[in-house]
């Protein structure tokens, strides 16, 4: 059928064509169906939506990059013809049976993924396959190696490449932006790739953003690592292991992270931006990712054992993650906290705790001894905060901000006690359904500010946190989910009294 | 925010909003995130797409169904609210976990499907749910249960109600054409409602709309019914159980029938037809969606036993379908063949035997003694095609027609066999496939007309089948397809000779 070609725009729906209703009738097709689509010696297969009015009889809507992909003029002519489904819809549909899928089948999923030629439909299939059936660690190998087939690597002149992660979960974990320059500092090269919030109040290119680029090329990710010895750059910007990013478009909107596509995206992300020694952070708690201490091991053990597969020398920590770290939660309060810690101002010490240890570890891995102890010289010396300015400086940040300049949301609202008692628990998975509410990730200056941790005693009307937002509507909403919610749990010392022998 | 309407049609996708890009941002939303859209007094909540182009800064993009429930017309303003996912995609996400759900759990599911509340990615991943961890019988009359109170119900002035249904799964079951008419000439009702193909070449609405219309309306099912004794109706254009029609548009591109579904699909849209005896045929074989004689009984049990809970008697019969029934695939070469079984031409006896079995069950559940003998005089007498030629013409088909008036398709292929010996096997689903690459079911008149079936012989260069098709395109696809997978295994009677000792 020859259609002429009529630009139409959705994001995040780079495969898409448009038909009228009446030739899609004509032609035998439906909506989810695929097509071949031509224009001279160009073809490509895309899903076909349809239309009554979008499009009229004899057009044919596409989205940009069909478009360029194509080398088509808006009123040119193209040629179209039905085609089946890919093979991978078949692979995923044997996930979802439970049958362990082949390299070959996983290479195809992937693939696809990362050439749109999957429809939402059969996308989301994959992820709650893979959540619902699981993988054994030969198809995680699989996907790894397939995730990083089809993206970029980067290739450093300079080694060894030293790299951490922290599988998230936890709020507030804010660590990566006092380990990497800490250990920039202490002369050992660490290029740090980050992604952005999936289900958390705030990933760590979120949180870096609000004090320099992370939208840093390839060349420049190199050039500064290189130089400087760290940097923290938006993973997504650059193309390694780019179906990571693709698969998080289903993970978004249910809310999860399938265990094994968590273990191949972290190391099919680390392998690909050139990792050579890795330092991995577990946190364990309820209401994190990892809810318990063997779920942590099986983890730990897992990374190692895949990372050895794949040619990375990996260590892991299990680290408390019952609580939020530190006493900020949202992308502009954390980078707030952690400009604090570097400026040894005062931030809590289970967040300096925390991030010397894994920093530590690092540098032990490139052979400095008493690596804790010499993580917190560099921190207390000033050295980190140093290298801090020079890697915002080389991201196009400003070299000269202090943590006083960083602004948080504009509308704010103070958090009350209700009751006298101690913080019996404060629940991680609340806490980042409030700073959502009040507009984070997206909005970056969404978050909140905890006075009261785990422990802490609290005097009835005493301020236990104050919740920040750009949005009075937004503030609104999340207000209305913290006294529905009441993240932060206090008890008395004493929970029942009873004067006399009745009704115990 | 406050943004102007501006209308937007893309089908089935009912829920549905374009904003532009920058005000998405500016408000805190991503593709996938919902939004309250207020217009006067009548508010809905939708999914978000977001746009650099289709919708300009300032403007909102609505679909038709929006504007109607809102009461908008292009050019006035809306104001929009974010707001986050309903509860519904928490439970899914908890089927996912290999969860129970509680009955108010599947009711929220069931009503956001109607209500066309879920995106494709929440949609699709119920379905994977279902299919992946399955459901048991207390989850699964809950799910019956909610898909009936979230569509309308036929209520009968004349009782009994009879009702059959076939599972499906095997090419060529045309066996509805004639139970219908069969059971309404002994002078029961049974008012049948069918439906379209999922991943079938053709659902018996796809067939006998080839005769007459089937899309009816209550008012118009009831009347026949209740006049005429019989009808064939589409269940897709009335509104019972329509979550069914909904979640299919998730189950067909994956080409998956979970089990708890098509049990619930089933015995919904029998109970809000009024049945109130029902007869099952299972058809059991190899590329089947029974594939087993096991999974077969369970079937059989699980609809026996839910029925009861829901207040129908059914019966069910286990059926071959190891090869497609009678010698037809496809829409209208379906019909044609059916009218044939009615007009007493020869068509093949498997076909009229399964036919009269189930009707025979039909009377006898009826009343009438020795169904089975019965239904067969009532085809023989011609009574049967009588009652069909009313039937014909009350769903304003035209009641003169034979089998010879019915078009199939312009382009055709004889297949022959390029070897002697028996046909050992038909595999259906490579039967299906093909018929659908031919076009089917959207193309009404695509299908295969089989000359050979297991155990005939054929000699070389003897005809095995005829393969039909509207379009030349889309027959050579077929063809191609057909001469891949080579779907009549043919083997000699000697399948290896050894004239002396060696290399045995």
């Amino acid at each position: 059928m020859e259609l002429k070609a009529k630009k139409i725009d959705i994001e995040a729906r780079d495969q898409l064509v448009i038909l009228n209703s009446a030739d899609a009738e004509d032609i035998g097709l439906r909506s989810q169906d695929r097509v071949n689509v031509n224009h001279g010696e160009n073809t490509c297969t895309t899903i076909v939506e349809t239309s009554k009015s979008l499009v009229e009889k004899g057009d044919i809507g596409l989205v940009e990059n069909v478009m360029e992909f194509l080398e088509v003029e808006e009123g040119s002519i193209v040629t179209i013809k039905p085609t089946g489904k890919p093979e991978s819809v078949e692979h995923i549909k044997e996930k979802l049976d439970g049958q362990e899928l082949s390299e070959h089948g996983i290479r195809e999923i992937i693939q696809d993924i990362v050439n749109k030629r999957l429809s939402d439909i059969e996308l989301s299939a994959y992820v709650s396959g893979i959540y619902s059936q699981g993988m054994n660690n030969r198809e995680i190998k699989y996907l790894i190696n397939a995730m990083i087939e089809t993206g970029d690597t980067i290739e450093y002149d300079r080694h060894p490449v030293f790299d951490h992660h922290s599988i998230g979960g936890v709020p507030g974990n804010k660590i990566t932006l006092l380990i990497v320059p800490i250990v920039a500092s202490a002369g050992l090269m660490i290029p740090k790739t980050s992604s952005r919030a999936i289900s958390s109040a705030g990933g760590t290119a979120d949180i870096f953003e609000t004090l320099a680029e992370v939208d840093l090329s390839i060349g420049e990710i190199k050039e500064i690592a290189e130089d400087v010895g760290g940097t923290i750059a938006w993973g997504g910007a650059v193309n390694l292991a780019p179906s990571d990013d693709m698969i998080i478009r289903a993970e978004y909107p249910l809310r999860i992270d399938p265990y094994p596509q968590v273990l191949a995206s972290v190391l099919s992300k680390k392998k690909s931006a050139g990792a050579e020694y890795l330092v991995m952070d577990i946190p364990v708690g309820a209401n994190t990712k990892v809810e318990n201490i063997e779920l942590g091991r099986k983890y730990a053990r897992d990374f190692v054992s895949l990372s050895e597969d794949i040619g990375i020398e990996t260590s892991c920590a299990l680290s408390y993650g019952g609580q939020p770290i530190g006493n900020t939660i949202g992308p502009a309060i954390e980078a707030k906290e952690a400009l604090m810690a570097l400026e040894g101002k005062e931030v809590p010490s289970s967040l300096i705790e925390k991030s010397t240890t894994l920093a530590g570890m690092v540098l032990e891995k490139g052979g400095i001894r008493d690596g804790k102890e010499e993580a917190k010289k560099l921190l207390e010396s000033g050295e980190a905060l140093e290298k801090m300015k020079q890697i915002i400086e080389r991201q196009r940040g400003d070299p000269e901000i202090s943590s006083e300049d960083i602004e948080i949301g504009k509308h704010s609202k103070k958090i009350y006690s209700d009751e006298e008692g101690y913080v019996d628990s404060i629940n991680n998975d609340e806490i980042i359904k409030i700073v959502r509410a009040a507009g984070g990730p997206n909005s970056k200056k969404a978050g909140i500010m905890l006075n009261k941790k785990k422990g802490d005693k609290v005097e009835i009307d005493e301020q236990k946190y104050t919740i920040y937002s750009e949005y009075k509507s937004k503030l609104k909403e999340a207000i209305d989910l913290a006294n529905h919610l009441k993240p932060l749990k206090v008890e008395g010392m004493i929970l029942e009294t009873h004067p006399d022998i009745k009704n115990i």
